[in-house]
Parts: structure tokens; C-alpha cells; sequence
């Protein structure tokens, strides 16, 4: 899918006030940015953990967040600021409904913020599917993608694509190029499950870009994209074994496991589980070990929870199989 | 498809002498690195140009090469120092054959040397896969493919995969890694083309490698393997314009352009043409253009030609269909 993000942004909806429900409840995936080799290109989606958005129609053309749950305050409440209500308000300024359209909304995070796993890209995802679900779906996925990418970057700093395009499409997303924006949906073979474990410790997603190398040598650049060739072919094949042996990241891993506690270890502990690979999740910390079945990743992540919690780590784990759907409306009315 | 280079050399085959045939004429073909933006991991074959092989029993057990055509007295006769001889050598050496075979080998060039066509693997593969023939296919191809990286890292100083994998293999290869070597066939759209142009003027390998950066940018990279993923997945689909989006070079073409003359009025005059892609074939001279169908890729090459002719340039043209064969025996008796 090629999108230009400027001409979808300008391109106009007529919206059916007929069809504008009064509140909805979405939920929307977290996902595991890189895919371990594909650095910035890919990322998947989960079925859980996720963010929960609850958006009530008012009266009063404003956009008000009501409440968050579960950031522990760490979230701003400011409409402007707050990432779920600005693009919720980038979307009715581009819908020319700023001035009728009045939201308040409520924000559950059922995940860790800064935990390497798209929490930012799930509330924006969240947000933007719930508007448009409430204002009766004037806009495809596809031309809520470049709204979702500008609320990551209001979020991050940066306009990344790799989370917010799997929580947005579901499944395994390859961002070819940004500009224009070039997103693939790549296929999940049907058993391929992620066991997450997010050890409690902070790592701001801009400190772990800023410790990245801007150069490279070509030796492991070209060892690296023969592992993402690898990857997207072994997807097509459903052959985990050739997924098992180009998940591999040479440039990005080496630099960000540093700030990683037990990361080696837990690698480890993880390979010796039969997983297909082992690696960070996004910026870390959480880590992601990708398995054939249900099995192996859950073993895998018991004994990384187990070694952590003996070295004084507390943690949280997720096993989900890649999440197919993206966002869903758990509620409409 | 993962080898082990090592324990492939090391494994035994008998042979059954009554299969033995006397002489054996083979084609190997000529073929495209990189695919423009897969540096050392990609490579397709061509149907033509290409190299022949003449072989021929002789009672004494010693390998000879009685003539080279087509290499204008460039290639030596020295059966230690020719890499067909010396591929040749090789097997019979690990099938415990020296002892007991002995052929006389000529070699015809049907396409340039030092052209950025794979000439030494096209030589290597067609010497290999005629040996083999002669003996009955004692080996499979995958089988081969540890001496053709040998004899490659004989011609050449290097053993890189991308041209003997596919002059080997046929269609389009992947090599994902070297340690141990796997490598992967990819699906060839139907109505894929190249349309290769050879200006007659000389580039050495070894020269236009050393001339490439060692380090590159991230950011760079991430572009590069972007299209990487995007080229084999537009394979994969058959989406000739994702494949047309991903095959840019933005790491090894800015530097290699520098060596081959008019290469940015070439590809400007491809890209006229209505070609999916155009860029340089291996480390050049030669520069192809990938199309749909064969119409755009003739046009192409002719006003390409022209325009070099125009420029006091010689050069010859190819096109050609991607060859999903590799090597054929032409006859074996």
C-alpha cells in the first residue's frame, strides 16, 4: 500500500450525521517493533496487552480527555498534549468538524508505558479507530495510517511507522519506505507465537535511539538485510525454519542489550527453550522470544521471569500469537 | 537451502563407472548480481549470453584445457590457474577420482569477461555441471554449490555467491548467509525481463569493490534494506510495482556509477522507457534494466545503445527473459 501522506491528509470526507454514533469503546494491540532483524522496517501485533479508549459524544465541540487509568500519572491530561485527544482533534480539523463534533475520553492502559512495545502507538491507534468508528467510518485504515504516523510523532519525536502500522493493520507490517509511505502486510504463518517478558526497568525509547551508531560497517549491513530478505521469504514459505535462521540482528541488539538487564541470559535461557529466536522488542526493555506453538515461548518466558526475579527483577510477561485484526470495537452505540 | 561448505566437501559418493559417459558439451548462464538493490545477497540468471563447455574423456587420468574461444587470449590455459580446470580438479580430487579420470576441456566464451555478467561463474558453473554430467550426476546441484563458491573465490578473490547461485540454480537467489552458506530460490514474476547493456570499456571487480565504502550510514542502510524486503516481498506477490518502488540502490550505485560512463543519461533513458527498474549488473561495466515484459526492456537497450554510440562508446546489448534453468547440457554422449 502506497500512501501520500500529504493528499490523503487534504483529501476531504463527507461525513452522514445520521450515522454519528454517540460513544464507543475500542481497543487497540501492542506490538513488537524490528522483528528482531528489521530494524525501523517491521513490526507485529499482539493480541494482548493493548489500550482500551472509551469515547462519549458531548454536546460542546472540545475534545476533553476525562480520565486516564493505569499510566500512574505519567500521562498529560491536556488535550493538546495527550497524543489520544490530539489526534483525535488532527482528525476532525482534517474532517472540517472541529466545530460540531464534541468528544470526552477515557484512556485504559492495560500495558507498561516505555516498555519497548508500542504503548504510544496503541493509544494513538486506539483514539483514531474510535473517532472514526463513532463518526460512522468515513475513513479507511489506509487513511487513518499517515494520522497514526504524525501521532507517533507527536508522541516519540519521530514518525516512525513500525508500530503504529501493525497496531493500525494487524498482523506483520513491512514500512518499505517513508516517503512516500509504502506499507506491506506480509503473511503471519499460522503458528508463530511471541512470548514477552518487560523487566521493570526504564528505558526511554529516545535515550536507546540516541545510543545507536549512525554508521555501520557494509559487512554487517549486508549480514543484516540477508537476514531480512531471509525473514520476508521464510514468511511467504511459512518455513520457521528459515524464519529461526535469518531472525538474527547484528547492527541494533549488540548496542541496545546494554541497557538491558540479563539480556544475554535471558537469552539464553530462552534459545535453550527450542524458541525460533530471541531479541528485543522495539527499544527494549521488554524482550521477545518468537516461537513455533504456544509451548516453547511460554517455557521460555516462566524461566526469564524465574532468573529475573532471583536476581531482584520484577517483571511482567504476554504470549500471544500474532494478533490478525489490529484495533476492535468492543462496543458502539 | 542451508549447507555446510565443509562437511558437503568431505562426504564420499561411489561411482558407478558404467554410468561414465565420454564427452558432455554444457551451457551456463550468464547472470545478474545484486538485482540492483541486494547487494552480495541477490542475483538472478540470464538466458543468454553465457559460457560453453566442451568435455572429453581421455584415458590419461589428468585434466587439460585444449582451447579457449571468445577470451581474446585473456584467460590462462594452466589447468591449476583456469577456474574450470580447477573446479574440475577439485571434484574428481574429493570424489577420490583423480587417479582414475582424466578430460580435456574447451571453453567458449559467449559473453564478455569482466562485464559484471558473472563470466567466471558462468565458466565455473558450466565446467562443474559438465564434469558432473560426465560422471552421472553423482552430486545434486546443492551439492555443487560449495565448489562453484570455491572456484568463484578462485576467479575472483572472494568467495561471494551472488553470480555462481544463480548461474547455478537458475532464477532468482537468495543468499541469506555464508556461515554456513543458505541459500534460497525466490519466485520469478512471469513476465519479468532484463535488458542488459555491456559499454565495452573495463571495470575490474576487484577494483570496483575496493572502491565501495566500508562504512555506511544507518540511516542509509535502512532505506536499502526497506527495499530489500519490499523486492522480495513484490516477488513473493507478483506486484511489479512494489518491485519497481524497491529496486533503488542508494549505498553501492553512487559510488560504482562514478566507473561506468553516461551511467545517469542511461538511466534516465531507461527510466523513459517505462522500465520497472535500472541500475548496474554486479560490480558493472554492464547496466540492466529490469521490465514487465520484454517490450520496454528492447526499447531501453536500443536507445541506450544509440546514445552511447552517439558518446563513442561500443557496447553490445542482451535481452532476456530470467533464466529459471542454470546450466543445460546440450549434449552428452
Amino acid at each position: 500500500m502506497l500512501t501520500n501522506q500529504n493528499s490523503l491528509m487534504e483529501g476531504k470526507k463527507n461525513i452522514d450525521f445520521a450515522k454519528v454514533k454517540q460513544e464507543v469503546r475500542v481497543f487497540a494491540p501492542a506490538t513488537v517493533a524490528n522483528m528482531i532483524c528489521g530494524f525501523d522496517i517491521l513490526g507485529f501485533a499482539v493480541d494482548f496487552p493493548g489500550d482500551e479508549v472509551f469515547m462519549r459524544r458531548v454536546a460542546k465541540p472540545s475534545v476533553t480527555i476525562l480520565a486516564i487509568h493505569g499510566d500512574d500519572g505519567r500521562l498529560p491530561l491536556d488535550p493538546d498534549k495527550n497524543t489520544v485527544s490530539a489526534c483525535v482533534k488532527m482528525l476532525l480539523n482534517h474532517l472540517e468538524l472541529a466545530d460540531s463534533i464534541g468528544v470526552e475520553i477515557e484512556l485504559t492502559k492495560h500495558m507498561p508505558i516505555g516498555s519497548g512495545l508500542g504503548s504510544s502507538s496503541a493509544s494513538t491507534v486506539a483514539g483514531l479507530f474510535a473517532i472514526n468508528s463513532l463518526l460512522g467510518d468515513p475513513l479507511s485504515k489506509e487513511e487513518l495510517m499517515p494520522f497514526c504516523v504524525e501521532g507517533e510523532r507527536l508522541a516519540c519525536g519521530h514518525g516512525h511507522a513500525d508500530n503504529v502500522a501493525p497496531a493500525l493493520m494487524g498482523g506483520i507490517t513491512l514500512i518499505r519506505g517513508y516517503e512516500p509511505l509504502d506499507m506491506i502486510s506480509l503473511p503471519v504463518p499460522e503458528d508463530l507465537v511471541a512470548g514477552i517478558v518487560f523487566p521493570q526497568v526504564d528505558v526511554p525509547t529516545r535515550d536507546a535511539r540516541q545510543l545507536i551508531k549512525e554508521k555501520v560497517s557494509l559487512k554487517d549491513a549486508v549480514v543484516q538485510w540477508g537476514n531480512i530478505a531471509g525473514l520476508v521469504a521464510g514468511l511467504y514459505r511459512s518455513d520457521y525454519d528459515l524464519i529461526s535462521r535469518s531472525m538474527h540482528d547484528v547492527l541494533i541488539e549488540p548496542t541496545r542489550a546494554i541497557l538491558i538487564p540479563e539480556f544475554y541470559a535471558m537469552k539464553e535461557i530462552a534459545l535453550s527453550c527450542g524458541v525460533l529466536s530471541f531479541g528485543i522488542s522495539g527499544s527494549g526493555p521488554s524482550v521477545v522470544a518468537i516461537s513455533r506453538g504456544k509451548e516453547a515461548a511460554q517455557q521460555a518466558v516462566d524461566k526469564i521471569q524465574a532468573h529475573l526475579n532471583a536476581h531482584g527483577i520484577e517483571s511482567l510477561q504476554f504470549v500471544s500469537s500474532v494478533n490478525a485484526q489490529g484495533p476492535k470495537v468492543i462496543n458502539l452505540k
